[in-house]
């Protein structure tokens, strides 16, 4: 029963990182999964209306949007994440990702500050257009460069003055599989109603050369698919599963050959957990 | 005054990579300073009998021996364990620095729990030598294939069932200057006075490709070592501060002038952090 095993898998447009938005769109359609996770890239290519038409056109609904943040510069970026977040609404995407920025100038509590006040900005217009801000921790090894929220538990204390519908947490396999405190974690995510998103890939040994190019598909890695899968799944969570891949091998091989990859990595090692 | 000036400056082998443990100490000497931090493999190329002669003769001490641990596998590696803890009694290192391991077979826990266990094999050989087993959080990039030790919240908790004189935990800054908790975390530590040793470096950005050499000169990157410094110093830690480089272009470099630019840059960046 192809329609109930992959009926929460969703493509995400960085999987298949050669394919346009139609494309991925129409490809996800053919390889009977109801969902993409889209990048900013791929709406702005095609345009936001088109973009809804050809979701439309295929039945396709999206996870997510990735992504707003940045928040952490002199420049506030809002205006910026506003338009992500009506881009969100437009393409009905109920959560949009954030990837909140790195530290200038060595000033790791001062970048921290930022994001929680301007997180705080953005609430109310997120809310009235009915998406989610999705706080997504990553890998610490991006704490200078990219995201200064590198835990769930970090990411659920930025959270917690505002509403679990406004805003939400991102569990990624790659950026919190080693987490000391995941299980405790993710259950306390879910008992506030805030998994916004679960995104999956593996942790690579030995890393790539780059570091944001690191995520392998599931089972190439170390990441204990079923338990971590079960401990969302145990925590309520009842969303999409998205595969997001950066990986230079996954990127150059034939994109339709990924999908038959990933549904059949998903079978073997994600649907034990969800199932649990 | 540079007696005073660095008093508590150590050498590590690793900054000074191509040198001998002859040439690392008799330079740590010609600059003035009083301690050296060990791996085992310049001592071993030394002779361990040698090497404590050569340390005597020069009059500098050795804050910290690098390394034991390698905990989690199948081979339980206590052997070497405790020839490497009576290395460190033999040459007055009263610190084994312990870099527990990473995961086989994707097992996280099982990884972890194998390491409490060996800790506790471990710990009355090192109590009766008189060696402190000094557990190092390292950076989650190396929770892989290094350790699955992360964080210091978490080298506590398995330090918990032993003295506080057997088993102690490192603070590097480069392994856990992301941390959220870092201020409580160095603030429980030094309460339970368990500060084993002090190591800095800087983290840099972009990180090199090999994210084992990725390691920097304080100034460098994007840490701020006069906020850290002072965390560890508000702790009580009294001990030396040790500065383990790795990097391709510091070991690439003339040793003597990576000396005298570590003795700037501590001055500048550290001491600071030390007084206040």
């Amino acid at each position: 029963m192809t329609g109930t095993e992959f009926a929460r898998l969703s493509l995400n447009t960085k999987t298949t990182n050669s394919w346009t938005l139609r494309e991925a769109v129409e490809g996800a359609a053919a390889a009977g999964l109801p969902a993409v996770g889209l990048w900013r890239d791929r709406v702005a290519e095609a345009g936001v209306a088109e973009s809804a038409k050809i979701l439309a056109d295929n039945g396709i609904r999206v996870s997510s949007l990735c992504r707003g943040g940045f928040l952490t510069g002199f420049d506030d970026a809002l205006d910026d994440n506003r338009r992500a977040i009506e881009e969100a609404a437009a393409l009905g995407a109920p959560e949009l990702v954030m990837v909140v920025g790195g530290i200038p100038h060595r000033d790791l509590p001062g970048a921290r500050a930022r994001v929680a006040d301007r997180i705080g900005a953005l609430a109310p217009h997120a809310a009235a257009c009915g998406v989610r801000l999705a706080l997504e921790p990553l890998h610490p090894m991006y704490c200078a460069d990219r995201a200064v929220i590198s835990t769930l538990s970090q990411a659920l204390a930025l959270a917690e003055p505002h509403p679990a519908d406004v805003v939400g947490v991102v569990v990624d396999t790659f950026h919190v599989w080693w987490d000391p405190e995941l299980p405790q974690q993710i259950a306390e995510a879910g008992r506030q109603s805030r998994i916004s998103s679960y995104q999956i890939c593996d942790w690579l040994v030995p890393m790539a050369a780059d570091p944001l190019m690191s995520r392998g598909m599931m089972g190439d890695g170390v990441i204990d698919f079923a338990s971590v899968t079960a401990m969302v799944s145990a925590a309520g969570y009842h969303g999409d599963v998205e595969v997001e891949i950066f990986n230079a091998d996954v990127w150059s091989a034939d994109p339709r050959g990924v999908v038959e990859t990933m549904k059949q990595r998903y079978r073997e090692l994600v649907l034990p957990g969800l199932s649990a």
